[in-house]
């Protein structure tokens, strides 16, 4: 299965030190451009406060199957963490969209590296997303 | 970006007649087999009873930006819905870890159909991934 980019985005996360454990604990906006073939699939989108964002970690390091999560010391199976160095490395990515302009979404809580590929936008929906 | 499949996924689900419009409605339960050489990976998984599927929807048609989605009568911009038609088509799907035997985790809530290509298994964490 092959994936092709729909958009870009933006962030102050330059390299991995900047960027926050996860994007949730932080107030920094960043920007979603979705490419303009795409664009008649962004209406309606402002009616979800709330989307998930899948990018792709396209600077991770190659997986490993045990790694030590930050703040832990111990080691513990990859999919029972968040680490980014998985076999697909797909992020996942619950953000509050502030702003939508065109093809530009405005979003806070993303934790992107500056220039990552998005993968897709889908509307967070409480009642299957969450517990 | 290309993909490789990390596992299988085996539901009472054969074709999408048979499955629920959203797996959280269904208490059918499912089996994920993740394939060998991943099985390290899994270890820790058992402290999460609430894990993050991400699978592909292989038998999706080609991409549409305006979908009608069930129950709806209007047209919506495809990403402001969930429908499996999207130019990457990935589900994801919060689910409920039944059980683990080796490589083989049973779990509830998941809507994929029998033979779904496994990508990636998250642990959810409610203080990223809720509101």
């Amino acid at each position: 299965m092959k994936l092709k980019p729909i958009g870009i985005i933006n962030s102050q996360y330059k390299t991995k030190s900047d960027s926050p454990r996860q994007g949730r604990f932080s107030e920094k906006l960043s920007k979603i451009t979705v490419f303009d073939e795409y664009l008649q699939g962004l209406e309606d989108i402002e009616k979800h406060e709330h989307l998930i964002i899948l990018y792709g970690w396209d600077r991770a390091e190659d997986y490993r199957l045990k790694v030590i999560p930050p703040g832990k010391t111990k080691e513990q199976g990859l999919f029972s963490t968040r680490a980014p160095v998985r076999p697909n490395p797909i992020a996942l990515c619950l953000v509050k969209l502030i702003e939508i302009e065109g093809n530009v979404l405005t979003v806070k809580w993303l934790d992107a590296l500056d220039g990552s590929p998005l993968i897709d936008i889908k509307p967070f929906l409480p009642e299957i997303d969450c517990i």
